[in-house]
């Protein structure tokens, strides 16, 4: 029994880079007997190593780090293209767009960090870490999940050697985790449901699934126990926890429900990824290019220019039952919730 | 407790119009514990009657029909602009393209039928009766059951008296059962996981849900009912027992593998529906106007040429784990599997 699926409750809390998951949140939840994340995306190799002191300050539980497995550079002219499309936005908000330079988030530096940490897992996103630094977690003790989007992708992870998978169906919010970031896919490959997508993974691997997208409750998360996973993870579910960083208007936009879609578009990072459908994303998804971090970066400056309206309000398809209460209390909530769904619907058809 | 959710098995064997769907299939599942299905679409009114019929010399158990709910016509010159497109294709086959005429598939007349019949339950699809029709389906003991994508269909379909709702996911084989078919929008309105999708139209209406869209094994069936659902609908699963009247040559690319991927298309019928991605879903589909059942007039002779790469092989995502056996043992697959399930996750999550 691993630490992912060997948690007294089948709770995670989804790594939120940019800003949500904080050391609080992660430390509450994993206090809560669920687990916790840290999400590495975007910090300095700093931050990352004070992030995880500052947890372990905070609980003496298990928790977990998120890592981004770096990608190519997007097409220049592309990105070039976008940054003209989006000069006149900037000029609006009064912002200059931020430089689109290309990057790997310090992934060999945070790399080492967890290492050095020995934290107890790690999660990947955007792609596999190859054997070799698998096998070098393994070394310090750290579990290894890969988060993936389809079967060909779990097999990959397995043939690397990893101890978990992270299945993510289409109804996820923020990033897609998918390995490639494919210009001729608008969605980041073929759009999956979670049910289906957890069928297709464990006909695939023989490996522990985690299952997330669009869980929001314990009935939820009952439904993909029940489907064969040994863990939920959620993200929105977290964002309007009072531990959460997600700026004030992201939390007000889930909680008005101002928006009442969803939609994936690389309008804000240049890889897909699932948000409220508020104007940015409808006057410019359908124009930008496939080029991470790139555009994360050209757009960040209009991101911060505090209007709903160009912020990347992350969102999975269940947000509108989205709850705000305080971390431990909603993994009480949920854990109580999955416990009487699971026995009203065993009662009923599994006496 | 109603015919749907009122079984001794929440296996469902969906609607299949077309033939897939015959009286032997729909008879074996109902006499299996679980519930048939008649699909009166595309049916004459008089194979309506004779199919009702028939099921009723093979079971005693309850049963159900399906309808079409009539739509507006397509844009006339948007499907001559089609048939254009698509006649050096019937060229190709040797084959003459269908009228691609505008019809309401005899509803006043089948509904007349199943009223006559007294069916146990009745469903529908591609819109809401209103208030008169399901009052007056009550008058003579049937069920009313109305095929919804979307919280706000749910809405509708309470307001006119509906007793159950079919709750439809993206991963859905065939049709999307979307209300209006708006040419705005290719995949047939907002596409939403089925696990979201339930959570959204639990919290819109108070009315008992089914389930269906992409659910293949006795564990998919323990997650919806884990969900709340009362019942499951499977379609997909049920084309390759021996009961189905779909043509072997679908049978064959569901059971072969043939196609990785399935999408949603408005290629073949004029409305959004999922199939295998064969070269006819891809060459045509972008360019299908929303006009049915105009289109699926103009392709039934390319569609009976024989030739999988132009044939409509509906396909929900779980496809690849369809079996091919005798639906009694198919329904008491499922049912055994659902309940290993839940006693599984209720055991190890809820004990």
């Amino acid at each position: 029994m691993g630490v992912i699926g060997g948690r007294p409750n089948p709770v995670v809390a989804a790594p939120m880079a940019g800003g949500a998951s904080t050391p609080r949140l992660a430390a509450a939840v994993s206090n809560a007997g669920g687990l916790g994340f840290v999400a590495a995306g975007y910090l300095t190799v700093a931050q990352l190593d004070d992030r995880i002191a500052e947890v372990r300050t905070l609980t003496s539980e298990p928790f977990a780090v998120n890592l981004f497995v770096p990608g190519a550079p997007g097409d220049v002219a592309d990105v070039a293209r976008y940054a003209e499309r989006l000069a006149p936005v900037a000029e609006r908000y009064g912002v200059t767009l931020g430089e689109p330079r290309h990057d790997d988030d310090d992934w060999a530096a945070k790399l080492d960090v967890v290492r050095a940490r020995a934290v107890p897992a790690v999660s990947f996103t955007f792609g596999c870490p190859d054997a070799e630094i698998v096998a070098s977690l393994h070394e310090v003790g750290t579990e290894v999940c890969v988060t993936v989007t389809s079967a060909g992708e779990a097999r990959i992870a397995a043939a690397a050697g990893a101890d978990v998978l992270c299945v993510q169906g289409m109804e996820a919010g923020a990033h897609r985790a998918t390995f490639l970031n494919d210009p001729a896919s608008p969605t980041g490959g073929e759009l999956i449901g979670l049910l289906p997508l957890l069928r297709q993974v464990a006909g695939a691997v023989d490996l522990p699934l985690m299952a997330t997208g669009g869980l929001m409750t314990g009935a939820d998360i009952a439904a993909v126990l029940a489907a064969g996973a040994v863990a939920a993870q959620l993200g929105t579910a977290f964002l309007c926890c009072p531990e959460s960083g997600a700026p004030a208007a992201h939390q007000r936009a889930l909680l008005e429900r101002s928006y009442p879609t969803t939609a994936v578009t690389r309008a804000f990072s240049g890889r897909p990824a699932r948000g409220l459908a508020n104007q940015f994303l409808l006057d410019h998804g359908p124009h930008a290019p496939a080029a991470y971090p790139e555009v994360h970066h050209l757009t960040r400056p209009l991101r911060a220019a505090g209007d709903p309206e160009a912020m990347s309000l992350w969102a999975g398809q269940g947000f509108a039952a989205i709850r705000p209460m305080p971390a431990a209390d909603l993994v009480a909530t949920l854990t109580a919730e999955l416990a009487a769904a699971l026995n009203a619907a065993t009662a009923r058809w599994a006496p």
